[in-house]
């Protein structure tokens, strides 16, 4: 039975992924009836774009009448949240965080699952919400289908994904994202330190990034340490001076020498 | 004066480098005459993609009446193959090497210089060459100015850069190209363990560097580091079985935050 009226739904959160999946909710039709932040400011700022005009700093004058809610908040705040939030039957709780399982909610909630799109979220920076994958898991088989309904009205991946994988996937996003933003961060750096214009490395990064799309990233790797020229690496050494960063560039170094070395192995071995 | 004679190219080296250069000069109309390598097969491939019908693997063969000498070799190479090149007062000998400063040619050549192409290359990726970075350094004036016209042939941004920048400009490209490949290396083996496909992180990946297109990688920063979360730091790295991953994820992890702590700092005393 399809029903015309809009599905009701409340954000607990008003950080980056929750205004950006607010949004594109929004967009896609939902009613956001209500978001609660601890601080007024945040909520606020989201009301603009989801035209939503009722917020709360207490999470105990959430209303109690929506079909979703949604937990978008850090994974240290979310237990307690679940456990204060206004419960019923009827309703669907959801969690948007990579390393939580799907079970936080097990003792509370009858119906709940987790919405987890893979994407870097800044406030200030537009997302085509259509690109970005969401893994999904449902408490069931009914809440996995309205999960899959509602992911496929914002994004046109929808991919179920146990909590398991789910941390997995997290913990990928961190290396290829967290940790690839940051090796640009010390790249810039370098670069200013030598009145360098940070543009000089855009076309490298851009080309960087695109190349996986048709190499995997052992077969695109280049530079001094897949090949192991010490002598090079010994002179990129010798040019830092944060020991933070020498430790950094000699365990990457190191790594990327060792993945080369069982790659090749591996692929000599299937060719036997 | 301009001669409508087209300029003839000796590559030394045959590697990827060599071969996406060679391709681009001679699309520009530069005349590649002679490709020495050390191995027959190499310098095969990439006659074929240049119109050149001669090649060495004797440096002893190399023609003697080039107008340019372009080396693109290992590092290592380099110092042994120039010593032992035809050499002539009014040709022009080049290197292609981030690393190694101009003055490699200062004893043997009159006419020298770089031509540092900012980018990765693998040989069967074809590349752009128009949006790639030339960094030119000359031994004089005028061979500063013939560095700059023949660089404008191949692409739109040909810069200026002394042998000190270019050596940390090569340290930035180690960091924003290798490692930040080989971060995409082992995210890809995370989810290859958990049956996952790497497509899952493509969007994220083209994401993260087309952020940094608008914001600065400081200001782009997301995920458990910056926020310092050790509560999801601890979760991963439980994680991971690889002690030296454990340590790149601590490292960085703790990098990530003393950035974001110095840059928080230094923005508000500028607010001061």
């Amino acid at each position: 039975m399809v029903t015309t009226r809009k599905e009701r739904v409340v954000f607990i959160g008003a950080g980056n992924l929750a205004t950006h999946l607010a949004t594109a909710l929004h967009g896609a039709g939902y009613d956001i009836v209500q978001i609660f932040s601890r601080t007024d400011t945040s909520a606020r700022q989201l009301t603009e774009r989801t035209g939503c005009s009722l917020t709360t700093t207490r999470i105990e004058e959430v209303c109690p009448d929506a079909d979703i809610y949604i937990f978008s908040v850090s994974d240290a705040a979310l237990g307690e949240l679940i456990a204060r939030v206004p419960v019923r039957d009827e309703a669907l709780y959801l969690h948007t965080a990579g390393s939580i399982p799907l079970s936080v909610f097990s003792t509370v909630c009858r119906r709940y699952g987790v919405f987890y799109p893979l994407q870097t979220f800044s406030k200030n920076r537009a997302v085509t919400f259509a690109e970005i994958p969401l893994f999904i898991e449902g408490s069931s088989p009914e809440v996995t289908a309205t999960l899959r309904e509602m992911g496929e009205r914002i994004s046109r991946q929808v991919i179920e994904a146990t909590s398991e994988q789910r941390r997995h996937l997290h913990l990928a996003a961190v290396f290829a994202c967290n940790f690839t933003n940051h090796l640009y961060a010390i790249a810039a750096d370098l670069l200013a330190r030598q009145q360098l214009p940070f543009e000089a490395l855009r076309s490298l990064i851009r080309e960087t990034a695109a190349k996986i799309e048709t190499l995997s990233p052992a077969e695109a790797q280049t530079g001094p340490a897949v090949r192991y020229d010490k002598n090079v690496m010994q002179k990129h050494l010798d040019l830092l001076d944060d020991p933070d960063e020498k430790e950094i560039y000699r365990l990457l170094s190191r790594h990327i020498h060792q993945f080369a070395t069982s790659h090749t192995q591996s692929q000599s071995a299937q060719h036997e």
